[in-house]
């Protein structure tokens, strides 16, 4: 481990724990939200505008870069931060993912995943050992090992979810052996579907080949709250407390702040700029369309109160204008509006499990941002 | 006209002149160049960007507005001041122009252009005097008449290209009439096609119609650069100099260099945030087109000197990878460097005026912005 990494925890409130993730690019304050820049952008928002909206760190897919522009030219560029400009810390994925659910022809076998590239046609092939190299290639911060993922939903058949996860775990060790940088932290994947025996057991296991940081796969699938409350509880009774903790994908404010009472430390989630792209705002009313015919000539910003550049200066009516004359930048301001109200539900529970109330936040966003803006 | 609106040369070379348009929303030294916000947002660029970039004036597009939020909803809102949060200056076009090349089965007569709305298919009417109620409710600070474009390219008919022409002026005669707002300026637009004859006829009588300023209608559409001179310099004679001239619509740097040597002071153009959005770049050594192999790892900025904000942070590598990836930071980045590209150029233009090296200043544009990046 390079020096540079490490993990503290201040404090907690419960379950819920804040704490400070030190890497070489800087800081991030934990519990963290990491908007998605699946080529290296945060779709259409610029690396100063993440700065002034909050963000700490963000999340690149390994898949999409390495298919363009390759990460020997992210690389040659200065790694992820000299070739995107965004110089605070980054996460990548494995690209295990985005292969198996957008390559053509995806075929798992123990070696790795084999696809054909949308992009020229050709054979290739993601092992974990590759999976490491690119990552490191693209210099993250914080890489991810190549997993293979079951859905928590409980309909899959138990032979397949254990076999799965033992698959991930002879994967974790092959990328834990294929490790050469010092300065890039590895996370291992529990996974397990949603079979608390499997999970246990993937835990223990997966923590037993040691990493830097732990993260649950396979859930925000379309598995019950309750369900997925349960598994994180019986992996983090087997994870050590000192390490991080990454519940990946997902997902809605509620999600965010029920993963957080359990003791999640990172997120990442498309919904904030995908919903943005649609004209679906967060606020802490509830979801705002702008589509909606109501708001035509609403002079007010998306949501009064907000400290976003957008609610500042834009109002509902504008951006619904934006919006259906197809003007790219609706889906930016909307961004700014909606990765801001995810940052900021970041900064408040930290705020709030310092201060011990964090039980009363949790039960405040889970009422007031459900469902539509009345 | 309202005391807020004025316009005052400071100065000359040559033909070339430096002055300064003064508006209720703030003033525009020319000449100037203005990004065109078709929708009311330039493509994908913020407003503080727009600032930061140089701009001093904005075009809208009438018929666009019209169609969509229509201009009662941007009244409401506070016009196009308030409704889009560009605070300084704006020019609105007739809408005539586009209505014509756009709305589905326009017919022109003397009452005006009657044509289907692409939007709701009813069918409607865009005549001299709603032109001005609609630019009127949108609240720019220049508004144009409507008026009958007919080409400067010579393949036209003198029957035809008279009839325009005098059409042009019957409608400009009705506009100047249909005005109630006193701090809107309103532009008469000279036609006559490619017939020198006809330019100086519709100047004069244009003129004698009494316009707070004049545009050149039917350029830029395929003219050659002499034609264009020509027909410039015999309005020109018959012209107050003390009114501002607008060339409307044109274009490449060298056109606006040879324009203003011909006493222009206004442009719009959306050739520098089209030619963005296909990865084509404006540099002073010639156009660089982004999706040339050649950059596909090259560190440096677009521009090497230049002050704009994607120069200052972003790479040729990076540009070419998100064009190629569809990202839509693409267009914005390079729409950033265009458009500082062009307000630069209008500065540097001023300076060169004041300072009596007009002619060297054009000869150089001329020779280095030709052609393709060596």
């Amino acid at each position: 481990m390079g020096a540079a990494l490490a993990f503290e925890l201040h404090g907690a409130d419960g379950v819920a724990r804040v704490g400070r993730l030190r890497t070489p690019h800087g800081d991030v304050q934990t519990p963290a939200f990491m908007p998605v820049a699946t080529y290296g952008a945060v779709r259409g928002i610029s690396p100063d505008e993440l700065t002034r909206a909050g963000a700490q760190i963000v999340l690149a897919n390994t898949y999409h870069l390495h298919e363009r522009p390759g990460e020997q030219i992210v690389e040659k560029c200065g790694g992820l931060h000299g070739f995107t400009g965004w110089r605070g810390p980054w996460l990548t994925d494995s690209g295990g993912f985005q292969v198996t659910s957008l390559a053509d022809s995806a075929r798992v076998d123990e070696d790795g995943v084999t696809f054909s590239s949308p992009v020229d046609g050709t054979r290739r092939q993601l092992t974990p050992e590759n999976a490491v190299a690119i990552q490191e290639a693209l210099g993250a911060d914080i890489a991810m090992v190549l997993d293979e993922c079951i859905p928590a939903t409980g309909d899959t058949d138990s032979v397949r979810t254990r076999a799965a996860m033992e698959r991930t775990l002879r994967w974790a060790e092959r990328a834990r052996r294929a490790r050469r940088r010092g300065d890039q932290w590895l996370f291992g994947i529990v996974q397990g579907g949603g079979d608390a025996a499997l999970r246990r057991t993937s835990a223990r296991a997966t923590c037993d080949i040691g990493f830097d940081g732990y993260a649950h796969g396979g859930l925000g699938l379309g598995e019950d709250a309750s369900a997925r409350t349960a598994m994180l509880a019986i992996a983090h009774e087997e994870l050590p407390a000192s390490a991080p903790r990454y519940l990946m994908g997902i997902g809605r404010p509620v999600d965010l702040v029920d993963a957080i009472a359990n003791g999640v430390d990172l997120f990442d989630c498309v919904l904030p700029t995908r919903h943005a792209r649609h004209g679906v705002l967060f606020t802490r009313a509830g979801l705002l369309r702008l589509r909606n015919a109501r708001y035509r000539d609403d002079p007010l910003p998306p949501e009064p109160g907000c400290d976003c550049e957008t609610c500042a200066r834009f109002s509902r009516a504008y951006l619904r204008h934006l919006l259906r004359a197809g003007e790219s930048l609706a889906g930016r301001l909307a961004s700014l509006h909606n990765l801001r109200f995810y940052l900021r539900l970041m900064e408040e529970s930290r705020v709030a499990i310092r201060e011990g109330r964090y039980g009363a936040f949790r039960a405040e966003i889970a009422e007031r941002c459900a469902g539509a803006l009345p």
